[in-house]
Formats: C-alpha cells, sequence, structure tokens
C-alpha cells in the first residue's frame, strides 16, 4: 500500500499506531519457547489481536537475521500474515553506494514485498535515490534517534543547525511527501514543534513514547499535521506485555488502550 | 582469524589485497548464467583462483540478500570456501540502537562466523559498542565513503573539521587499533595524509584504487603505517575482470598483478 491508502486508514481507524515485531526467542512466552515454530506462532497471534487497532507493522529486520535461514524464512512466513490495508516498514536501516543500495532495495521492495524500509543518512543521494526510485514505495530517512549515542553526531552544531536538522533539510528535497518519511525520536516532544518547521508534510515514524519518548498527548500536539503524519510505534509495551498463554490478548489489549487514546486526539 | 594474524599475513604474502565477492547472477559468465548453483561454482572458483594474492574477503551482503533465502544460503556457502587465513568482512553497513546492534552483531559474528563487518555511525556509540564488545573480532566504521554522496553529509563542515574527521576523532576513542579499522574512501590520496594524523595506528579499509580513487602507489605512500594498515578492495576489476569460460584465470591473474604492485611498496 502506499501513503495514500495509508493515510485513509488512518483517519478509518482513529489509529496512527505501528506496531513493533522485534521478536526475540528468548523472549517468547514458556509455552512457546520449546515450539519449533514459535516465532511463528507468536507473531501470527500477535498480529490477528492487534490488527484491529493499528495501521502498520514494522518487522525489525536485525531480529530475524540474528537467526540466518531460519529467521529469513520467519521474516517472510511473518511478512505474508498482515493483512494488505497495513503499512508494512522493514526496520532494516540500510545504506550503501548506488549499486549496493539497488541491491537492497530490491530486497526489500521486491524479493520481500514490504511497503517501506528504514534508510540511514550517512553516505549521502545516491545512497538513498535507488530507494525513492520505486514507485508505489516509500523510504523512511533516519532523522533524530531517541537514543543516547543520538548525542554524539546527530545533535552536534552542522554551521548554525544540528546534523540532524541538515539532514532533514537536505534530504527532503531529494524525494516529496509521498515517497519520504523521517524516523524522529521525540525525547523532548517540543523538539517536533521545530523539526515540523523543516518537513510540515513528511510522515514522521517516532520510535515510541513513554519510557523512552514524549507523552503520546504531546507527541501528537506538536507533530501532526492535517493528514496526522505520524506513526507511533510500539514493540516490547505491546508484544512483551504478558508472557501467559494470555500473551495475545494482552497484547491486544495494550494495542487497543493506544488506539483509544489516538481516537481523541484527531479533532 | 584476528588483527594480529592479519598483519603476519600481509607481510608474508606482502600483500594488502581484498577481493570484494560483490556477485551478481546477472553478471556471471554466460555459461555459469543458467545453473542453479551459478553464484556458488563462480564464488568457490574465484576464491581458488585469487587466495595466493589476497589476505581478506569482503562479502557485500547486499548481493545476497536480494536473492532472499536463497542468497542467504549461497553467502554461508561461500564463507565456508575462504580459507581461514583469510581476514573475513560482512560489508553489511549496520547500526541501530543498543539491542538492535547487539543482534546484528550476532548474525555476523556467531550466526556466521565472519572476522570483521561493516558498521554507520550516524546512530552514536550505542550502536556500535554492541560490535566492540566481541572479543577477537573487528569493527569497520564508515569515516569517508568514496561516492558522490560524500559531499551531502561527510564532507560538510561541523566546527573546525568535516563531519567524517568529528566521526575518525570520537569513534577511534570507543576502541582500540585491535578492534577498530575505518572504511575511508581515498577518491584523492593525499587526504589520507590528513586522516593518518586522526587515526595514525587503525587499519584502513579502502574501497578501491584506480577508476574512483588515487593510485595504488598514492594511497600506499600517504596511508601505511608500520603495520601496513591498510586493506585495498578490488571488486569488480577483479571478478568480473573477465566473462569467458577462463573468469578465474583471468581473476587470478588481476590479483596477482596487484599483489605484486603492493610487494614493491613494503620498504
Amino acid at each position: 500500500m502506499d501513503k495514500k491508502a495509508l493515510v485513509s486508514e488512518i483517519f478509518q481507524k482513529k489509529s496512527y499506531l505501528c506496531v513493533g515485531l522485534d521478536t526475540d526467542r528468548s523472549k517468547l512466552p514458556a509455552h512457546l519457547k520449546e515450539e519449533k515454530d514459535g516465532i511463528i506462532i507468536f507473531n501470527k497471534a500477535i498480529i490477528e489481536a492487534t490488527k484491529e487497532y493499528c495501521v502498520s507493522y514494522k518487522i525489525n529486520t536485525a531480529f530475524y537475521e540474528a537467526r540466518g535461514l531460519k529467521g529469513w524464512e520467519e521474516m517472510q512466513e511473518t511478512l505474508s500474515f498482515i493483512p494488505k490495508k497495513h503499512f508494512t516498514i522493514a526496520d532494516a536501516k540500510r545504506g550503501d553506494i548506488g549499486n549496493t543500495s539497488a541491491q537492497y532495495a530490491k530486497t526489500f521492495f521486491e524479493t520481500l514485498d514490504f511497503d517501506s524500509i528504514t534508510v540511514a543518512p550517512y553516505m549521502g543521494e545516491d545512497s538513498i535515490r535507488p530507494f525513492l526510485d520505486y514507485e508505489n514505495k516509500v523510504t523512511i530517512v533516519l532523522g533524530l534517534t531517541s537514543n543516547k549515542g543520538a548525542n554524539d553526531f546527530e545533535l552536534q552544531k552542522m554551521g548554525d543547525q544540528f546534523l540532524y536538522e541538515k539532514v532533514l533539510h537536505t534530504v527532503s528535497k531529494w524525494g516529496n511527501e509521498d515517497n519520504l518519511m523521517f524516523v524522529v525520536g521525540a525525547t523532548q516532544a517540543h523538539e517536533l514543534a521545530n523539526i515540523r518547521k523543516i518537513i510540515p508534510q513528511n510522515f514522521l515514524l517516532v520510535p515510541g513514547v513513554g519510557a523512552q519518548g514524549g507523552s503520546l498527548q504531546d507527541v501528537t500536539h506538536y507533530g501532526k499535521n492535517e493528514e496526522i503524519g505520524l506513526l507511533i510505534n510500539s514493540s516490547r509495551g505491546i508484544i512483551y506485555a504478558d508472557n501467559s498463554e494470555n500473551f495475545a490478548n494482552v497484547a491486544g489489549e495494550k494495542a487497543k488502550e493506544l488506539q483509544q487514546e489516538m481516537s481523541v486526539l484527531f479533532s
């Protein structure tokens, strides 16, 4: 699905929730840990329980790659369970010289049919261009991340602006509001007001609210635009909310809670 | 193998050549294009023909990922053909928040037993730390890349230095000369003199000489230190040097030529 269809789903469901499938075998409920297909059973149940309340699923590729061939198979199968009306994100943080980025674009847009992929900006335009060249696909470029390491480079001054601001300014000219989104971690939600001055129209993928980020209310207040323009991800807070055989129901309830908090922020 | 063993091999072989296995099915010699295991046959023959002249092999993961499950299998199998005395590099350009980078480190240092991996610096220390935490493994961080896009951010001024210089300064403190190398593309070889002032001891992985870079002589002159401290990669110039059934012999000859040019630069 493309960005237009995503916006339509957001308004229909009154939700801009993305569920992050960072599925780690060591964190599965006890009864699934020994199952050969534990990850598949887990992901399928999580998707079934949450799909009504979210508009997007984000697959963190690292957790699947770490299991080698078997993990790659599990990533493919998980992707096949996600309903077509949900926007799929390969959280892969790729980026390399042009002919190599073209291979990564092929990986995630053709071999695996993701709607979008996260990409690192360090190597500049020709490392991002091959992703943008795909029609009806979305490239999500790292802007300001929510980890401590953001202070090392992203929040260092380059001239009169932070590196991450320079990235938003520069990269936003390489694509448009339909094929380009940005990862923006809002540890302090009021930063989003400044970010919205630089990129008023692009969607922002926000890595999380609560513990590591601003409140849902503040992030929405400072970050939303007329299309909502936000995808707020929750991974561990939903998928590992409960460790019993009842895990999927609890995950569904957690997703529903977030959707209900979001629903009143649309007006 | 670790860096000490690499240095020993470099002096024994009088070579600091790395052969890049960016194997693309569409570029295989005609007689292998239709073979189900064309990539495996090709990589095995290239490794056999070049192993005497190089000290390292670099696998560009994008080219394997693009073929999905089959590609992942081919990457594993290719890795198994590389003799233990060659330093193996996963050219993967990964990097994410700490718990995700830990999964990538597991992928390339455990699931696949590479000696080293290339990593992007944008997200800062906690995105690189999980790689450095592995004993006897090497983390190769992007410094200055050789593509046009390097001008967009890497070669922009951050205070009184370029971003890439800030990266070299900062990241070099997170590790040591044994567990940390840097990718440095020398489009103008004299830049290496400046880079050597910032990081005199760390090995540099140089993406190529000739067409896109400085001459082998200049790169060596400005970049080498008492351990040589250079790995110079050649991918397409070796593996696609010939498109006939004789491809492996020609690849071997090309690798030998480079090794011979290198051998006279040791003194």
